[in-house]
């Protein structure tokens, strides 16, 4: 018999400590009126998901626009594992101290290039979602 | 210094190659304006995506929408991997027949309770990206 599998709805904080751990997520926008979805390399400052991208892109288009962000870890054999998702608004990072404290070069964008564009999504909401094998 | 990193963007059949392989995926959509995105099992149907969710939830709201799907599989060590997303219109299965053959017990669903809701998205375009390290 499969085992059964728990949901349980995941506190900020908890999101937040997941989020901390991971370096590649994936950017949720429209684009053309139609979804669209990137992995992305990203760093929290603070509270908020600093994605890191190539100028002259997608993400020049992105400031303003509210936009999903979301990191997860599944393992495919057992179905289970974790899933956040952060819900914010696009600002474009302008201000050269925040860039130069966010060019840290450990943050290695995932694409090749330059990839000096910075957006920071500033969350609205923070949810996530735990699956566990259930006790019984 | 960091090696270079090569993008490489991936035929359909690659593309198709990789999403079989792979048993959970991130299905992206429009949810009251917002951008939304949750991760589920699927298989494919031929060149079809078909994804399993749970009745009553926002899955029953999909039919007739276009939708993003995402499969992807980075390495954070080497931020190398490939990423596929497949963009097309959500049809609702509820051909007997077809019920009966995706409900093969092995794709187990991802979220626990009844999951006979079964959406096939018909792809319009099926993209996909590697990224590998550079021979330099």
């Amino acid at each position: 018999m499969l085992p059964s599998i728990d949901i349980e709805e995941l506190a900020e904080a908890d999101c937040l400590e997941l989020l901390r751990a991971e370096p590649v997520g994936r950017l949720v926008f429209t684009e053309r009126a139609l979804p669209a979805i990137r992995p992305v390399n990203f760093v929290l400052d603070g509270h908020d998901v600093v994605v890191r991208s190539a100028p002259g892109s997608w993400a020049d288009r992105l400031g303003g626009s509210i936009v999903a962000f979301e990191v997860d870890r599944i393992d495919p054999a057992t179905h289970t594992g974790w899933s956040v998702v952060v819900l914010g608004k696009v600002a474009t990072v302008t201000d050269v101290d925040t860039l130069v404290r966010l060019s840290d070069p450990r943050h290695r964008p995932w694409a090749p290039g330059r990839h000096d564009r910075y957006l920071r999504i500033r969350p609205g909401t923070i949810t996530g979602r735990r699956l566990a094998l259930g006790r019984n």
